[in-house]
């Protein structure tokens, strides 16, 4: 089912045991959907195991009922951060939470990747204090698959909204750790990135995107990435691009007003079909035909924001996520385990860090 | 066709003649195209009066052919604003263009509205130097129309790329022009007015936008609209708001990441729909609820940008804007110079610079 991954520095993980870190609480559905979606995944990947956190008492008779203890081990967790909690207040007194217990299984190398349905700021905060930041990221970035015309069916967009600024450095770390998520997350040996503009010549935009178009422009070699330009919001869906490269702020716009446009269609479609009854016969005869549209633009098979440039991977899937959306996460969450992802995306862009630098003292220099 | 329009200030502008100022030059198919939209246009309002601009050898024989010499003066201008050229070049050497000359003609009192398919840089510079800005506005704006959930079917969205800079004095002013222009462009009475932001917790976003909060809630008494206070890139085609305020450099990647999106649903739908036998006999009997779809959603409808903030109203078309999208853009045009908008605007905006400034003044206040 998966295909092989591939990447110039080989260092496949496939013959270690994979584990995934799971949070069972904090999804909008509770733990029961959580549990649905890790049966689904292990049906298809037997042989992972998994780490399970929450109420010890609540998790181990789902598991039982669904024949899943053999691969799954709960480790008991008695508290849950809410979606309304601020990442201040978790920090502080989260240490119960089956969130911090999910990472901390990361951390301690009991796992490889961490999963969450949970409140997006506090599971960032929790991971950038446990995880760490990793060497030469100023600031990470939540990467997000885009439905898109190219042959993989998705692009890549980062930042999602981590942050709300990034300057040019942060962007060239974007570009790299974005590549390097293209190549072991969609298996794209040699992923296209593209800088988000409002326009496509070189003399458009913000101060500090033209100093990343040239940043990104000079360490394409390194990143093995090639570097296509200026891209515009209606490159997002395109096959002109694999990766684009934008700040959190810009980037959670765009993703959300993609989503509120697709589902505004999405209505209009239902609505439409159901105004008189020939439309309606003539729906139910293009019914595999709109199901399989449905399925190509199902935000649930694109669910799972990955938070790229700490020292272990950690995934967000949405808290509204229902089973399929789940399993969608943890199989991404096992695809870039199996990848050896993290140590990958930790070697480029530790090597680009001193790349960076001569790149910036040369674009400095006069021109 | 037309709904009344209302509005509290007084200044029906019914009983003057309305004519329009319409570059025929800058279309990426050419002045055929324009007349096209024309005559569209004034098969509906035979009473409007239109004056064209461009090379007179070229435009009055297809004037002639379609019989709208009656309604249609020349004003000739042999040089054209190249869709390439920059801002800079054109305000240099762009004094015998059509576009120089289409808005000279509102300032010189001929015509009430301006409309061009040109270079949008281009044309705002231009406009900015001939029409000059309105009294209390720094940035001027452009506004456009997004189709929504809303009983009008259309949400307006500024600044859609004038700037790609606004502080939070600039987002004030956004709110006040954008309330007004759908008060007389989707007849709303009172605008539900949001700020775009990555969340609508206040705690989120930007400084500016923290600020320009405050500001844009103090103003909606005088402004005659409700502040909601923040949304988000899912709300800008939702029922929730009918005005969302944001920069143009955000607002640009939204509204091209939204066509984006729709134009790539559009194409999976087709290609879906011809998928098999079954489908396209189902295709074609849903053909009706598919074309009304497709009209609901028709970028061509929303044609026309408008520039707001400027002591006169211009309206930016679609470079590739057939001729139903023309005459979109025309109909918008007489829309808003029957309503008078342009006073009424600036009648806005000057009454709330005073307002803005004691509103400013509280919130720098200790709180």
């Amino acid at each position: 089912m998966m295909n092989a991954v591939t990447d110039t520095t080989p260092t496949e993980a496939t013959a270690t045991e994979i584990v995934l870190s799971i949070d069972a609480m904090g999804g909008d559905s509770g733990p029961a959907t959580i549990v649905a979606g890790l049966e689904l995944f292990l049906n298809k990947q037997p042989d992972a195991k998994v780490i399970l956190h929450g109420p010890e008492a609540e998790l181990t008779p789902m598991l039982v009922a669904k024949n899943l203890t053999a691969s799954v081990t709960v480790h008991d967790a008695p508290e849950v951060v809410k979606m309304s909690d601020k990442p201040s207040k978790v920090l502080r007194s989260g240490k119960n939470t089956s969130m911090w217990s999910a990472i901390e299984a990361v951390r301690a190398g009991q796992a490889q990747v961490c999963i969450s349905c949970g409140n997006t700021g506090g599971l960032m905060a929790m991971s950038m204090l446990r995880l760490r930041k990793a060497e030469g990221v100023s600031r990470p970035a939540i990467a997000c698959l885009w439905p898109s015309r190219n042959p993989s069916g998705f692009n890549v967009m980062l930042d999602a909204g981590a942050d709300i600024r990034a300057d040019q450095d942060d962007l060239l770390t974007y570009a790299l750790m974005g590549a390097s998520y293209a190549r072991n997350g969609l298996d794209i040996a040699r992923p296209r990135v593209g800088l988000l503009n409002v326009g496509v010549e070189e003399h458009k935009g913000r101060a500090e995107l033209k100093v990343a178009h040239e940043l990104i422009a000079g360490a394409a070699d390194l990143g093995d990435f090639e570097y296509i330009g200026f891209v515009e919001g209606g490159d997002i869906p395109s096959d002109r691009v694999d990766v684009i490269v934008t700040d959190g702020f810009t980037g959670n716009v765009a993703l959300k007003t993609g989503e509120g446009t697709a589902n505004l269609i999405a209505e209009l479609l239902r609505t439409n079909l159901k105004s008189n009854p020939l439309s309606m016969l003539g729906a139910l005869l293009a019914k595999g035909a709109l199901k399989a549209l449905t399925k190509k633009v199902d935000p649930r098979r694109v669910n799972g924001g990955v938070f790229l440039g700490l020292n272990h991977t950690v995934i967000k899937s949405h808290g509204s996520a229902d089973a399929t959306g789940v399993a969608a996460a943890i199989n991404l969450a096992h695809r870039l385990a199996r990848s050896g992802f993290s140590d990958k995306l930790a070697a480029r862009v530790a090597s680009a860090v001193s790349l960076a630098q001569d790149v910036r003292e040369e674009t400095d220099a006069p021109s």
